[in-house]
């Protein structure tokens, strides 16, 4: 539970904001590299961190990410032409390169030119391809950090897809989403003759192997899953941000553990995935504090993503929801997400298909913004009383005039998250040094460890 | 004439508004009954005097109203499953019931769930059924009085047809609306050759009978609604509210009386039916300040409604609009209420289609709160100054402890409405008694009576 | 560059404000006499200056543009009957003429209709027919000048074509935009493999003979436009306004002039026409202060507007947007101008279709209020800032009590716009008095004139 002020500090990443000063200090995915596809292409709006600015891909390949306004009359550049190195005015032909420097003023003669051309800079972000996706830095371009070295933008692009969605609501509340799988036994769950069963429609794309059968092992651990929905808890804290464990029972006094990465200020990587399986992720991009941008991951590190796979998630499936060309999901806010009650009384927890559209239907139903000055907390929201507290400890860093935690620390973000099952008797970090062994990509830095045992009063998170 | 202080009382009823006080201490229509059809149906929003709930019928037929929020983390239970006696969050499956308690929270150990319960009590409204609607309490549950015994919801469901419409504007207008049958001799009015004649579509169904010929009594009372369009009103004050009655000339030196009644805070019954024709009443509940539910209700005493006019009901007629399946008028402000300047010019007074269209355009027309710091009120506004008075009355009563009027006296709601045709001679209330007879339910309280002569200069009102 | 305060003086125009109490010292063009086109027409909504009005023509043909309000209890005139010689509210009847004077009251005793009717007057703009447009004075109705005299006005219907169309924003940018005839090199442009050339989709209003074959002549005024893409301004001052001219380079050292007239305090006569040419002009009038209607007139002192070209106007040509009933341009803000990216790249500056469309869009990419307070305005914006001092001057004037500059001078408006090509060595009022000669209504005062070598420090300005 926060105070006012705390909600509104988390939640608000505008110009000026303290949490804008955070995400300043951070690389953002801006758009997918997809969304710029040739050199001289369309320029594109690009909203985030409640700031206006016009992408475009130059002659050369290169990104820009410009402010949208001509600093002569104030046209916008969207309209522009994108043409040899350089986004022109549609008004009198002003011309500026992707580092927003004005390279050509024809309206007046070349001495005026020469004059005005210093003055006419526009503010551009530096921009950094990784992982198909464009990043961008809303900082002082001078201080940018290298870009986080997430796995996803290291293996071949064979080896991964990505994606983006829209969410219409704040993005702490679908991060927090994000950081609490023990939701995962309700809101995802399938009904069969009123009780919940393993996953509903969740089944394709989790549990069906390539020849139509159904492997056993995945039908256990959805059983699990909704055997267990009261989780215990673990989070591990590291140099980009926590793993966040938590236990399930599973057959034979084995524990069956689900472990989430978050990764400062606003990325997840997802539990749900076993050794062998495609791993996931996603980063909650502010575009204003009522809507974000949810970029989504998939990749595998040792094999390509195939093509049958490519296809599920292109069309929504798991974390990937189905959308329209502008990234709009088709289930959505205005349509209560196509909300069916027959199947919600029937076969499914919501009646809502997809995983990914139940994640965004119940944090749109949050509101606008959560309030959380009215909450009741407890042991499964560890999670996101842990990431409450690092965001709240990046926003006094800041303040400081320290670098927040992992921002300079790119290596920081070669971690993995999944799931596995373990002898009962073994903690958390046992568990992910099982788990992750010589895949971990760096030791975890235990310095604040809660034991699975230890379950919070009620209210007092 | 109001000032801007006294129209911002009249009109105002969120929580915390001196008229919102007002209307918390009495019985609201908050949805029908057939919008939760049966046991364990889909939840629906309702949301009435500016706040939003939830409503559901539980698996024994019993009806919740309940804050939308879930207590833990705020998810919205709209998206719940209603199942077993209680509505069970989408998110982590916290289940209440239909008074709000907090009934089952899976996700964590029984121990801490024994001790979060009690802590999550949500607010619940005190319900009750009657006619086919479903009221609801808004103030404290342990304050609420019995609810008001109209004459529809005591007839067998055979004699009755409830629907119920939206108004896009505050409810203070459209219910003024209802108290001013005067208008009838322009508003609802039919053009032939260029002058107003009987009413235009409303010909079918208020003056047709079943075999297709026309009763020459009801082209009559027609010919007298145009003919004198400055009918002389009284008010007769009771205690539920208002008789108001409306006198116009009628043929052989006798008058035709609309007799209507307003019923505390927001009823009517109206005038318009002879004693063999079926009764017809409106509550105007507010939604917010600037749109309201308005509940209409049909009925006979004596006879069931025959399944030709109760389709007829449904389609729209009368005080009965055409509405889609949220019951959005068809005709509305958006689509100027499909007005047709040629039908205007050539068969009807406005050119806009159905009796309710006609009265929610104009309100609608008075704009989203009408301003009443400048009219020019005259005599046939005579209901719509006492019913100010009345609403004043209240707020002062409620601000002083006082019970406001009505409110405790359901029965004092079991009264009639209705036209006649009488002597010249005879004053309002011996009219009222000529005409309702042993049929009225209980003797008049003629504390504040006007002569039907008086005729208040303007603008003194 | 303007400080935010003259930003918000030059742009506001609703009631009460500085410059709307200028703009209340002018006749304005209301509607199109065609919007009423007969009498006792249906009425329709006019919304200009921020002021909600309804206009109607009565029986007489006289057009009445009155408050929408109806005295008696608010209800809107717009449902109201348009009958023998006055507009009849639907809700009791009350009538009133196009002065606003009460004509009926019918609800009451016609003594009491005698006493309330003087106090039921409502404000009627003063208006008149000229042009086939409908003018209002939105001042106090004794003061109205006469009716500014403008050429298109005075020919016979046969020589003019009048419309009008939405612009999604202020009117001060949009007028700008028409003052400013440097942007045709750009805004305006084709593109032919990869370079500027004579102007797309303008080819066929302006280039075609009626045989379809292309005239040299209007060819090479299309290459002058593209090879120099910054013409000198001059602006010379006169008793309505300012005569903008802007040279070019064109063949054999002479020099490709076009005049442009700005008319206080939101007219504009274009350049673009050579002596035989149709002539064009606008009016910018806001509706409130983020959107404007545009008039567009067509017009020819000599000849009529042939069947053919009448179309093409009708249709979007030049000035004149397609636009649908509503006068709202088919290609407009919310589907982004129906920009087509390949057209952009192939074969159009813009990539958007249409002149009008292409001024439209940029003027709307300056914003909702287009912000002045960052700008670098340099030599070509010249006739912006000459603008701009006018205004000023006119608020100025206004708060002084002093007539501002041409409100009571009707015959200064009858001057023409136009374009020449004339000797190099010849400055503009030489080129002036050469184009217009004895075509030229009135003699110019030149008391501010700048040599067209003046090119103003950038800045400065």
């Amino acid at each position: 539970m926060l105070t006012a002020e705390q909600n509104q500090t988390l939640t608000r990443t505008g110009p000026g904001t303290p949490m804008g000063d955070v995400f300043r200090r951070y690389w953002m995915p801006a758009l997918l590299s997809r969304e710029l596809p040739r050199p001289d292409c369309p320029p594109v709006r690009v909203k985030l961190l409640g700031e206006d600015f016009v992408a475009f891909r130059d002659s050369s390949g290169r990104v820009g990410i410009v402010e949208p306004r001509c600093p002569h009359r104030g046209a916008n550049l969207f309209f522009g032409r994108n043409e040899a190195c350089g986004l022109r005015c549609a008004y009198h032909g002003w011309k500026f390169d992707a580092a927003g420097q004005c390279v050509d003023i024809p309206n007046v003669t070349p001495e005026v030119a020469q004059r005005l051309k210093h003055k006419a800079t526009i503010r551009a972000l530096k921009t950094a391809e990784a992982g198909e996706v464009v990043w961008a830095f809303f900082g002082e371009a001078g201080d940018a950090p290298p870009v986080p070295d997430f796995e996803y933008a290291a293996v071949p692009s064979s080896h991964r897809f990505v994606g983006k969605k829209l969410q219409q609501c704040n993005w702490a509340q679908a991060c927090e989403g994000g950081l609490d799988t023990a939701h995962f036994s309700y809101l995802h769950a399938g009904i069969n003759e009123g009780r919940k069963v393993g996953l509903h429609q969740v089944g394709r794309a989790l549990s069906e192997s390539d020849d139509g059968t159904v492997e056993p092992p995945r039908l256990k651990r959805l059983r699990w899953l909704i055997e267990d929905g009261a989780p215990r808890f673990t989070a591990l804290s590291h140099a980009a941000g926590l793993l966040l464990c938590a236990a399930r029972t599973a057959d034979d006094e084995q524990l069956y553990w689900r472990m989430t990465q978050f990764l400062m200020p606003n990325h997840s990587l997802t539990p749900g995935n076993f050794p062998e399986d495609t791993a996931l992720a996603n980063t909650w991009v502010p575009i204003d504090d009522t809507s974000c941008w949810i970029f989504c991951y998939a990749w595998h590190p040792d094999r390509p993503i195939e093509d049958r796979e490519r296809e599920r998630l292109a069309g929504g499936s798991g974390i990937f929801a189905e959308v329209d060309d502008d990234f709009v999901p088709i289930r959505r806010r205005e349509n209560d997400y196509l909300l069916d009650r027959d199947l919600q009384r029937t076969a499914s927890f919501t009646g809502i298909s997809g995983i990914s559209e139940q994640d965004q239907a119940i944090a749109d139903s949050q509101g606008p913004i959560a309030d959380r000055t009215q909450e009741l907390l407890c042991q499964t929201d560890l999670g996101v009383v842990r990431f409450r507290e690092l965001m709240f400890r990046a926003v006094e860093d800041v303040r400081r005039g320290v670098t927040p935690l992992g921002a300079h620390d790119a290596g920081a973000y070669r971690v993995r998250s999944g799931d596995t099952v373990a002898a009962g008797d073994l903690d958390a970090e046992e568990v992910a040094q099982e788990r992750f062994g010589d895949h971990w990509g760096r030791p975890l830095d235990a310095a604040i460890s809660m034991s699975k045992e230890a379950t919070p009063a009620p209210g007092t998170l």
